[in-house]
C-alpha cells in the first residue's frame, strides 16, 4: 500500500524554517486555533463512545469519499506542486509532495486497512479479584485529542487521521503550508466520510490556515484541548517540538542506527544485512548509519562488507581499519559517529568485539533501532538485553524499524523516548487505559 | 503494614511556598546536582542489567540496614520534629513528619515487602511472528532515571526508593527541607543496604540541600539524567512541576472525587458507601468530596445520606435539595463543586438520573476517581464506560484509590494524567518496553 518513499519521519531540513521559530500571534489565528480545539474535543467525546461499527463504517466511507475525489485532489496538489516548482524546490521534496491516481488509491486503501485493524477501545488488559472480592479490570480507552504536526507529505493527513480515529480519538492536524492546498482537499474527503457515516466531521480536524503561530499554540496544548502532540518532520521541528510542548509528545529525534557484525557471523548473510540496512532506502529513519565490525572477525569481514557497500554505491567513511580493508574509503571525522547521513554514506569502524559495539552504540546511539549480526545465540542476548533502544534486532535488517513490518497496521511514527509508546506508534499505542471495579458494597476498613 | 493516614498525594499547603516558586541557582548547588544526576544515569545502567536476586536481595539488605539505623532515623527525626515545632507547624504536619519505632519498622517492612513483588523487568509483554519469519518480543525494560519531589512525610525515601529499584531504575529523591534530616539518615541506611548487597549506592540518591533550585534543576531534567519525574505534594508544588518540566511528569493534580447515588442503589449499601468514601480519612485523594444523589430517588434518599454525614461530624454544603433535607445543611456556592475540601466537608446535589450524574462529573471530575451506587447493572455500565477518569468504580467506597488495594504492593502515588502511568504508580508503570526481534537473515524488500 505504502507508495511514499519513506514510513517514519518526514525528513526536509530545507522547509524547517518556515514552522520552526516562535512568532507573534494574531487574534484571528487564535480564535480559529481555540475554536478547532473545542470542536475536536467535543468530537473526541463522541469518538471515544462510538461503537466500532460506526467507527469501521466512517472509515470506509473515507476511504470512499478519498477515492470519489480525485480530482478535486490532484487539482489542489498541481497547485501545490507549482508553487514548490518556483520556489526551486529539491527534487525529493517534489517527489514528496505530488499526488497522482495511484499514490490517492494507496491513500484509501490504507485508510479502509484501518478501518478494518481490531478496535482497541474497550479491550480488558488485566482482570483480577482481590480477597475483599472487589473485581478490578485494566479497560482501554481512547488517549483524547491528538495532534499531528507534519510536513511536506499530504498523505499524512488520511494515515493519521484514520489511526486517530479507529482509536476513539479526535485529530487536529498541522500539515507544512507547502502541502497545505493538497491537505485541504484530502481533509475535505475525510470529513465528508465520517460525516455520512454519522460521526462528528471534526474528529479529523486540519488547521486550515498557514500561518505558523498554529504550531505554538497547538504546542501549548490549544487551551487545554489537545492531549499529545505527534511530531512528524525533520530535525529542527521536533526539537522546536520537545523545547517548547507544555503537553506530552510521542517523537523520535533521530534514527542513528547501527549495525554490528560479530565474529561469529556468517558472512554472506552479513553482507545482504548491511546492504539492505543501509541502501534499500537511505533516508529512512531505520538506516543504518554506522557499521561495526568485530577486530576479532576473519579478516575478509572488514573488505568484504565495505566493498560490498562502495560497489553498490554507497560512500564509507571509515576509522584506520576500513580505510586499511579499501582504498576508497575516506577517513571518517569525529562528527560522522554521531551523524545520521540519510544518504549513500555510511561509517564504518571496528569495534573489539561485542563489548566495544556496546561501549560504542552506548555512546552515539539515538535509543532507535540497533542490529547485530552473529550465528552465537549467547552474544545475540546479550546485545538484545544491553542495547537501550527501542528496536534491537539479531540476523536482521534496521530497515524493518516500521509499524507496517511490525504487524501494526499502519503508524503515525517512531517513538524513540520511552513514556507510553515507544518503537512504532500504531492505534494501540494511540490508547491509554482506565480501572473499573465491581463491587458489592465494599467499603475501605479503617 | 502502613502507618501514615495517606498514600496518595500527601497535602501540606502550607509548605508549600518552600519549594513551589522558580529561583536563582547557585553554583555550587548546579555542580552537586549534575554530578548526582550522573551518578544516577550510571546506577540506573547497572541496575537495568542487574538480576532478579540481586535487586531482591539489596531491598532486603535495606529494609535490614533501616532497622538496624533506628537510633540514627529517631535522633535526626527528632531534630525536623523541634524545628518544624518551633516554626509552629499545624498537628497534622507534625504527625507526617513523626517517626517512631513502630513507623520505622513499617517502612522496613514495606521495603520488604516490595522486595519480594514480581521482578518486572524482561517480561515478555507480547510475541508473535510475522509471515516472513521475524519473531517480535514486546520486553519490560526499565524506565531509567526516576526523579521524585515530595514534601514532608518522610517514609516516601524508602518507599519510592524501593519501587524505583525494584523496577530496575534508580531514583533522585529531592526531600521537602521540613523532612530533610529525617530522610538523610533513611537514605544513608537504604545506600548502605544496596552497597552491601553490590548494587551501586546511588541507584537511590538524595539531594542533600534544602536549596529549592534543587527542584528546578530537577525539573530541567538534570542535564539530561532524568527521565520522569513524579511529584508528591500539594497542588501547588504539582503544579510548578507540571508548568516548569521540560521532562515527563506522572503527577495527579486533585483527587475531585465523586460518588453517585444512582434512584436504583440499596440505600443501606449507599449510606456505608458515601460514609466511608467521606470520612474514613478525610484527607487522602480518593475522599469523595461530592455527593450526587438521583432527583429521582426515593424520597427518603437524599436526607437519610445526609442525616448520616452529618451525624458523623461531616458538614454538607448542598443546593437547595440537600437544604430542604436537612435544616443543618449550609448553602452550596459555585465554587463548592470544583472544591476539593480535603476535609470533613462535603458538596451534595441532586442531579437528573444518570445524564445529570454524567453531565455534573464531566464538568468537575479532576478524573480521578469517581463511583456509582446502583442495583441495575446497565446503568452501572453506562456510568464506568462514560465517566473519563483513572479509575470508576460501582458498588464500593472511592477510597479503595490506592495502589495497595488494587494489590500493586506500594505505589509512587495516583497518576491522572492518561500518559504511560494511569491510576496507581507502582513497579509496572515504572518501567517501559522494548521490542526485541529476531531474524535469521531477513532483509526487507524494496
Amino acid at each position: 500500500m505504502k507508495t511514499w518513499p519513506c514510513t517514519g519521519n518526514d525528513v526536509s531540513p530545507e522547509v524547517n524554517d518556515t514552522m520552526n521559530k516562535p512568532e507573534r500571534i494574531d487574534t484571528a489565528t487564535e480564535d480559529t486555533m481555540l475554536a478547532i480545539g473545542k470542536r475536536a474535543r467535543a468530537a473526541a467525546h463522541a469518538l471515544a463512545l462510538a461503537s466500532p461499527e460506526a467507527k469501521t463504517k466512517a472509515l470506509h466511507a473515507a476511504a470512499a469519499a478519498l477515492r470519489a475525489a480525485v480530482p478535486d485532489i490532484l487539482a489542489a496538489n498541481a497547485k501545490d506542486i507549482a508553487a514548490a516548482q518556483a520556489a526551486g524546490r529539491p527534487d525529493a521534496f517534489i517527489d514528496r509532495l505530488l499526488l497522482d491516481e495511484k499514490r490517492i488509491d494507496a491513500m484509501a486503501q490504507g485508510v479502509d486497512e484501518i478501518a478494518e485493524l481490531p478496535d482497541p477501545v474497550g479491550t480488558v488488559l488485566a482482570e483480577w479479584t482481590r480477597p475483599n472480592g472487589l473485581q478490578f479490570q485494566r479497560v482501554r480507552v481512547p488517549l483524547g485529542v491528538i495532534g499531528i504536526i507534519y510536513e511536506s507529505r499530504p498523505n499524512v493527513t488520511a494515515d493519521a487521521g484514520a489511526l486517530a480515529v479507529k482509536a476513539g480519538n479526535a485529530a487536529i492536524l498541522r500539515a507544512g503550508s507547502e502541502s497545505l492546498n493538497s491537505s485541504l482537499a484530502i481533509h475535505a474527503a475525510m470529513a465528508s466520510g465520517l460525516k455520512s457515516a454519522g460521526l462528528p466531521e471534526a474528529a479529523i480536524s486540519l488547521v486550515p490556515t498557514p500561518d505558523r503561530a498554529a504550531v505554538g499554540l497547538m504546542l501549548a496544548g490549544l487551551g487545554g484541548t489537545i492531549d499529545v502532540i505527534v511530531p512528524r518532520g525533520g530535525k529542527s521541528l521536533v526539537e522546536r517540538v520537545q523545547t517548547e510542548a507544555r503537553v506530552p509528545v510521542f517523537a523520535h529525534l533521530e534514527g542513528l542506527c547501527h549495525t554490528y557484525v560479530d565474529r561469529r557471523a556468517d558472512l554472506g548473510m552479513a553482507v545482504d544485512i548491511v546492504l539492505n540496512a543501509k541502501m534499500r532506502r537511505t533516508g529512512v529513519c531505520g538506516a543504518t548509519e554506522t557499521l561495526l565490525v568485530d577486530s576479532g572477525a576473519p579478516a575478509e569481514f572488514m573488505p568484504t562488507l565495505v566493498k560490498a557497500l562502495l560497489d553498490a554505491g554507497c560512500q564509507v567513511r571509515g576509522d584506520e581499519a576500513a580505510r586499511k580493508a579499501d582504498a576508497r574509503v575516506i577517513a571518517a571525522s569525529d562528527e560522522d559517529w554521531a551523524t545520521e547521513h540519510l544518504d549513500a554514506i555510511i561509517s564504518a569502524k571496528a569495534v573489539d568485539g561485542i563489548d566495544g559495539a556496546l561501549q560504542h552504540i552506548g555512546r552515539y546511539s539515538t535509543q532507535h533501532t540497533d542490529a547485530i549480526v552473529t550465528a552465537d545465540a549467547d552474544t545475540a542476548e546479550r546485545f538484545l538485553r544491553e542495547v537501550d533502544s527501542a528496536i534491537v534486532l539479531h540476523n536482521a535488517s534496521t530497515q524493518f524499524a516500521d509499524g507496517g513490518e511490525f504487524g501494526f497496521g499502519g503508524e503515525i511514527g517512531i517513538a524513540t523516548g520511552k513514556m507510553h509508546a515507544r518503537g512504532p506508534v500504531g492505534v494501540e499505542q494511540l490508547t491509554s487505559f482506565k480501572y473499573v471495579v465491581h463491587g458489592a458494597g465494599q467499603i475501605r476498613p479503617k
